[in-house]
């Protein structure tokens, strides 16, 4: 039985520490608004009033936080983990942040003596109640092997992809291609329906040949019925999508279709669907053709 | 047993013709470089020297050519199937034209008297040796229903989409998805290439997740090994996406994402790559950032 | 003084052909609308019923028709130019059409023993109105010298840029460029918008330096004012980024900014804005950003 | 007369120092290479060898540096202005840096009892020789009105914007048109080759109409000549579109064709042309077509 700290247990979160909790560790989680520990707790873990009082004690520290600052700040802070957590302890980074800015914290976190893996996921909150998250892994490779078990429990698809910050690179490249599938499928149903194609079977066709995709699978039958509730949220992919671009500049390299993408996230963002799913692309690419694509959720208040 | 004029014995047409002499049809092949009706016969099919020739005592006539004009000038033409076949002829014209000339032409089938469907296939060259094209149908629903039987014979995902012409719309549309999920995987590949990622780990675990697609499986070790052989060609994927562009200003829709992979798809060919493979997209991205994707093939003349 | 017939006297041939019937030519118009011949009447000019009424004595024909179909129409109709003109005519097309039709047409012209140059004009109402007219010529050398004389009347800069359908390649490119900047310049408002700036003042700093150009000197006021009256209309922009479209597939050419910039014109019409100035892209970029931008045409109704 | 201690006497800050000396200031100029202080001492300067020591007795500080991280170093530093400069001095920060920066360091030279202008040029080393620059000014009423003699002394157009920021806010928007402008230039004179027209004699009459510009008019002989000698360089109009980027990010606005734009100005610099004149964008888009541009800067090697 090992000792694991997780914290921030939102709806990526908490489904995965009680994962941990159920195979048989001894799961501590925190999070910055207390209620959301109570799963854990049903689930065997226990709850933490700070980051401090999680990590003491802890043989792994498992963190999912929204972007790169709240990981710094969880990391580096006055009650963080570098400053409570025992030497060799290992830190498993499930977040999505900045190629950048988890290699500089790796870095650190070696100086200050831990180990330090980043394994974003993939697979949304399905992929994390099923155990069956995809999981791209960066670091060391003895602290992969290390961090292996526990990324087991919560994944389905686990890989060692390089190192520090390899996780978040190959993060950052699946959500350019989901956005830019998501929004390729968008032109394609608006293009369809302006025609007056039978929508559901063009999907049905769509799919059983090399337009086939995930995105297809999951994302058409939402855009077919307008209804666009979360999911992953365009405001997540919007932050991605700028982990992206500075990433791809950060290495020289020009993505031209990815940029436009992430022009159409921003503006799907403007127009007040960033609480949306990212399936709500498809109302942005509707009112580019001048069709009406549901009710806003601004209209529905 | 059927009579079916089969016009058109290319890399697609010639084993799709074959599947049906196999299936017991008397099946009489037309092409225009006559040697590539021997694998027709040797399924036990005949050889014709002309459309007249070919479709004169046909129940049924199938197409499959490259692009509008051929397809206009094989029914309409002196020698043509309007001019020679039998009235009441069942037409089904598996190529990938435009949506306005597929119309128009069954238009002008229907005042003669003949039926016609509009059937382009995807799936590639394994898919009609394999038998398991995905078929997007237009027509009435009498004459998809006549068609069926022949339809199912090379197709493994038959559906039908609409009246005349929206099988070649539902049709520009899959182009549409596959060029924008090439494009969006070159750049992905190229990016994850820069940061100096483990690409195979990279496509693997990308693959798991909502990243995955048929392009990704099809494409990514295409581009992994810098191997761009047909395949479906660029320069006619550029003619699909030309049929693309055409059809949303048609139908008076944007398709900012898809305008500009139709740019990138041109660039390809304007580059010489235009025989190549349409995963060869990877080049002109690669190209963009100042990297070497392989040896031209100019290059090795 | 020469026999001139004109053939379409809308917003610009209108004054067009006034201005070469107070310099002293014999100029007779036509126009399907026959109310539009008024102020040639009234400039000296005289009003045919029919386009060969018009053309029957002429020693110059001149056309300003809306595209490549009515200028095929007025040329080779049975009604038409070729049909009734007097061999040796010779035929200035003001149109903006498709620089593959005008090549077309001048051969037809040619074998048929007419002489003809293209010849579109920039410069809007305001050009046609001050005889200030840009006009960019296509044609045989002694053709255009033939014409020059009768082009100087109406235009301030007349540049022979090269043989038949040069002068509507010449015209593509500058549609390309204009539909472009007055799409940056709705960008850079927006941004600058959003952020705060003092707009008038921008926008005059702006002017001073290398991002000064005529779009912004008549189109930012415009856009401050959210005051879209054409000027140009949207739907006839959008109908020359179709030639643009066509005319760079044609010559094997990527323009990857031209073909976004033309998606976001189809945009401006299928939102309903295909009647007011190209300027009301500013209301198109708006949108996208989620800000208003005045009170749509649709609105007032 | 003014003592004002000129921080960055490079390509552009050197002839703006020596205009201030020639109308009569004690100028005392530092440069991290010391030798470019050269032209100042001719023109009546001083030369100083830290930023400590020009600064001291300074009246007015002027920095024209290359981007945000240097701009802060020299404001705070240890060896900076906030440290060695006498309170209630004015600073006039004639850098291209973020907007965000800009108002961060403005609001912390006012804590420390500092006044503050930004104050980006545009108009280039020519600009900047004739004393002829735009400027866009942000800042406070007064500390504007203070600074006016100076900017006036450099430049031509001298406007004030807005608050602090505001004028890095309209120089983002100016480097965001004038890198649209030359991109779609460059893809309507590769265009016009393509269809073989006369190149200078559609320069000419595009010049004439809506298509007119200052980047046509600086721009296009050097693309005509395949002759990018800086002007401005690649790499700096990389940076400026990387700021452009963030700064529409910040402000929640979508700039599709700028974000475009930045890639291809990436793509330039990835082919290895980051020190040529900005309007070597022309070379990329001659290869995304295939067309050979004039030798590479790597060839001449």
């Amino acid at each position: 039985m090992t000792t694991i700290a997780f914290v921030g247990l939102g709806i990526m979160g908490s489904p995965m520490a009680c994962h941990l909790a159920r195979a048989g560790h001894d799961v501590v989680g925190h999070n910055r608004s207390p209620e959301k520990t109570a799963a854990l707790v049903e689930a065997g873990g226990r709850a933490a009033g700070s980051v401090a009082e999680a990590v003491r004690g802890a043989d792994v520290v498992a963190l999912m936080l929204p972007d790169s600052p709240d990981v710094t700040d969880v990391l580096t802070g006055e009650d963080g983990v570098f400053a409570h957590a025992a030497p060799g302890t290992l830190i498993i980074d499930f977040s999505t942040i900045r190629p950048d800015v988890a290699r500089d914290l790796s870095a650190t976190a070696a100086e200050r003596g831990f180990r330090m893996v980043d394994a974003p996921v993939s697979g949304g909150e399905a992929g994390a109640v099923n155990a069956a998250l995809s999981i791209m892994v960066g670091g060391g490779k003895d602290d992969v092997a290390a961090a292996r078990p526990y990324l087991d429990t919560v994944g389905k698809t686990v890989v060692h992809v390089g190192p520090s910050g390899a996780g978040q690179t190959v993060k950052a490249a699946n959500q350019l291609i989901v956005a830019g599938n998501i929004a390729l499928l968008a032109e394609a149903l608006v293009f369809l329906e302006a025609h007056g194609a039978d929508l559901p079977a063009a999907v049905e066709v769509l799919g059983g040949g090399l337009a086939g995709s995930a995105v297809l699978n999951q994302k058409a039958p939402k855009m077919l019925d307008r209804e666009y509730s979360p999911g992953f949220r365009i405001d997540l992919h919007h932050k991605d999508m700028g982990i992206v671009t500075s990433a791809a500049r950060e290495a020289g390299v020009a993505t031209p279709v990815g940029a436009l993408v992430a022009q159409l996230v921003a503006a799907t963002r403007a127009a007040g669907d960033g609480g949306l799913d990212h399936s709500a692309l498809h109302r942005t690419i509707a009112r580019l053709s001048g069709r009406a694509s549901g009710p806003s959720p601004r209209d529905e208040s």
